[in-house]
């Protein structure tokens, strides 16, 4: 497949651009070897932003009026025209990110899944909350009327793709499904990591809108590396909500622009985890070293660049020397990890930099390194390792390293470990591990963490985020700029809509979801009762 | 009852304030005679603003474990102590705010009867969404975990007291009962109009929380008349949300403060609306006296002091010179309405010098008024009226006026009529008055309205709102600085809630709510369906 390195707005291949000589332009770099990949691909200016969200805001009217079975169709069509790509679109990710092919076929099998299951949910259909208090024209001393509420999509929206998911959070990734899904039009800014990969995607996504008939501007894409591309199009009055994966600076950047705004819009970035671990004592009795072995593993799992990495484990040194042993154990294991391609040679620099400033506080040791490996990109996994006091003492070691490293504090007492709970900042997730014993003696330990995070891991690890209706992906700030919302799972939905209620409409005027018939045989709360009936 | 002019800090009387002499005071003004009541009310400095939001922040850990059960009991405690204030209160009450005793007796009982709704909907208890994805250890290539998530509460919450309802959307108001019902403690800044109301519902509330074990920070009031107490409040890094009814301007500040924060946090601001109302032709032609004699009534009650005012109404004039007729026969009923006691002097200055700016635009003709009547606070109930093409050019007919009036809009034509719909800004309500044979020719005009306004009525006036389930009060910018959530209704309690996720945990350590028994007998959705029944 031959790339064309073009805006796709409203299924058009923006001309303008590419006649435009002077436009800049980006290329990818396959982080493995460093090579400039072909071809350049055009940056947005604001014509373009504008262009593309003109052209969702005009396809708003039409696509939120589809019927919750033709915008299923429209996403199954988006994972068949994906799996149509075939192994080219693996081989082009792999190119441009340095991930291996296994776990690019697993994450595109996940990104069809997420859009089959949004087309599933919206099928079914009680998402939508509907809600219906009958009249009571008899009530004294006003009549009651007759009230209808169910979520609507709130407007066109604009999602940036990620550069740790290529696939999964990119440009069909879980925003995208969720906005469509709930009848938003999309605009995405891909990353300009992936540009290739993006452009792909891209064009699946418009054909399965051309072959499910949508209008044609309900999805656009543009190219850009400059921040002022991300913030014209957060500032674009007709964009109506913002979804973002990526780090603190750009997502509180997208966020303040958006609050900025005369009409301020709701921005749902998530930007950084360090997810805590907590080893128990009686866990760590019981079985330390395979405590140690499943630490080593999600540490270094995609070489550390999962926003659920565990940055920080937390354990009690109580004088029988069992958590410095699994700290050794730990580190050595981490430390014999081979070293891994990250996904641009940036964001290696950034996590040797990271590292170095690790490495220079006293009290800080570590194992394994040095971060940086061979290649433009290689970065070796590193175990730091820390007393509680000094830990406590430097806020900056509170900050997430962004790779395969982690951070163990060994704290002196309980109240320490406690303090640390205290500490933290919002993060996406913290962990316990322990047995029956810590639980019931450590109770205040996770009412302490419940307070920190969107999830909560009981002797398991933070990695590996099910996509499913009880998910929570997200957390108190600054692990996201919305703790009300999830980035994964149906309920990601909820980010792209907003109530509407119906006072004393006749049933002609009504969506099908507040008919007294209940024809979509969805949930609904009837005077109070829940209920699939009729009225 | 004697008033004692001093903030209530979890509990107590914060006696620091009061032995302060040189403390900031303000007094009440009776609107009806100018009489300046007594006593003086301490203004909130920093250290009361701090006081009470960290009695709020240490009273949560405490009061969200509280059960549903128990928080429902607090909630009808402070209906009873509300209750046992008696006349007394709606004598303070019409002294500061010159609303009728009927008008506040009235208010009363939707106040208890909010807190009462929301006590049953927790004792109920589905609200909070629970989900329960069970685990397959079998599942390839991974197992798949138990994941259960449910909402919880955010944390304290700051609730700012509106003018126009000193009791439903003051201190024990709507976002306080939400708030409360959720397990946020509150802090609320009273409404400098309205001190000695305020001082004598906090007081309930704080007999309630007594009464009932709860602990004593979980509510607490102050007062302030400066924009700095109100804006120190919203920047206190323990304050987690914020709810609040009142002025674009007041309004906008207070979220700018909340989204500048370091950790920045929601703010449910409800700021204005003018409420346009659609008269169209099949209507006017059936029944235009009965719909002027309607629109007099709501744009009158209250002296206009609602939210929901309908302060703009577009008819057609199709050479049939019907709407010209309404125009005259509304105006007339308008004009005819003697004047009203506003809530506070300034409110009523406000109104004359908004009506004295419409009057001065040409094009613009009225009747009734002038709008100031006697006595420091009363206005007369004002009818303005201009051409499409003169309100179209003129941004400012746009905007609010608050008190007894409307502006009527006659248009030439269909497009005229729609070009004005397309232009609003987000309102709370927009109103329909039209028969069947209007529904079928102005689908367009309900498409287009739809996306501007969280409630659409037809047939009737948006004064009055439903508290009820299916309410939704709250609409896209600036009707409020967040459409997805309502300040009335059941569905408010979601303003002050976040999901977690519980990973893999064994039962003692779940909210019941996510026991596999469900001991609670709530709704929940398990492996994708709604059930209430048993895992």
């Amino acid at each position: 497949m031959t790339l064309h390195g073009k805006p796709l707005i409203a299924g058009l291949l923006a001309q303008w651009a590419a006649n435009n000589l002077t436009a800049p332009s980006l290329r990818a770099v396959n982080p493995a070897t460093g090579e400039t990949l072909e071809p350049a691909f055009i940056e947005a200016d604001e014509a373009q932003v504008s262009a593309a969200v003109e052209a969702a805001a005009g396809a708003f009217a039409e696509y939120r009026r589809r019927t919750p079975a033709e915008r299923a169709a429209f996403l199954d069509a988006i994972g068949r025209h994906i799996e149509a790509l075939g192994d080219g679109l693996l081989d082009r990710a792999s190119a441009e990110t340095g991930l291996g092919l296994d776990r690019l076929r697993g994450e595109r099998g996940r990104t069809i899944a997420q859009l089959r299951m949004f087309a599933r949910l919206i099928e079914e259909g009680s998402w939508v909350d509907a809600r219906i208090d009958t009249a009571d024209p008899s009530r004294k001393p006003a009549p009651k009327p007759d009230l209808r509420r169910m979520l609507v999509p709130i407007g066109p929206a604009a999602v940036f793709g990620a550069s740790n998911f290529p696939l999964a959070f990119s440009v069909a990734g879980g925003d995208t499904a969720s906005a469509l899904a709930a009848g938003c039009p999309v605009v995405v800014k891909a990353h300009p990591a992936h540009p290739g990969t993006s452009e792909m995607v891209a064009g699946a996504i418009a054909a399965a809108a051309a072959e499910t008939r949508m209008p044609a501007g309900v999805f656009s894409m543009i190219h850009g590396r400059a921040p002022a591309v991300g913030l014209a199009l957060v500032r674009h009055p007709q964009v109506k909500a913002v979804g973002f994966t990526g780090s603190l600076r750009a997502g509180r950047a997208l966020f303040d622009a958006a609050a900025a705004r005369p009409e301020p819009i709701p921005v749902y970035a998530e930007m950084g985890s360090i997810n805590p671990v907590f080893v128990l004592p009686g866990a760590l009795a019981e079985r330390g070293r395979q405590i140690a072995e499943g630490l080593k593993a999600s540490v270094t799992l995609g070489v550390g660049q999962f926003c659920t990495n565990p940055g920080l484990v937390v354990g009690l040194d109580d004088g029988d020397g069992k958590f410095a042993d699994f700290k050794t154990e730990a580190a050595r294991l981490i430390a014999q990890t081979p070293p891994g391609v990250m996904l641009y040679p940036g964001l290696r620099d950034g996590f040797v930099a990271e590292a170095g400033r690790f490495e220079a506080i006293p009290g800080v040791s570590h194992s394994g390194g040095p971060p940086k490996g061979d290649g433009p990109a290689q970065a070796r996994p590193m175990a730091f390792s820390v007393d509680a006091d000094t830990f406590l003492g430097q806020p900056e070691l509170s900050q997430e390293m962004f790779g395969p490293s982690t951070l163990l504090v060994t704290a002196r007492s309980r109240e320490q470990v406690l303090a640390i709970a205290a500490n933290l900042a919002g993060h996406l997730t913290a962990t316990i591990q322990g047995n029956a014993d810590d639980l019931e003696q450590w109770r205040d330990l996770i009412d302490v963490l419940r307070e920190k995070v969107g999830r909560l891991i009981f002797n398991g690890f933070p990695t590996g985020v099910e996509v499913s209706s009880a998910m929570q992906h997200g957390g108190p700030y600054p692990a996201t700029t919305d703790p009300r919302t999830t980035s994964v799972g149906t309920a990601a939905i909820e980010r792209f809509v907003r109530p509407i209620c119906f006072q004393d409409f006749p049933q002609a005027v009504l969506p099908p979801e507040l008919h007294d018939k209940n024809p979509r045989g969805i949930w609904r709360l009837v005077n109070g009762e829940r209920t699939r009936g009729e009225i």
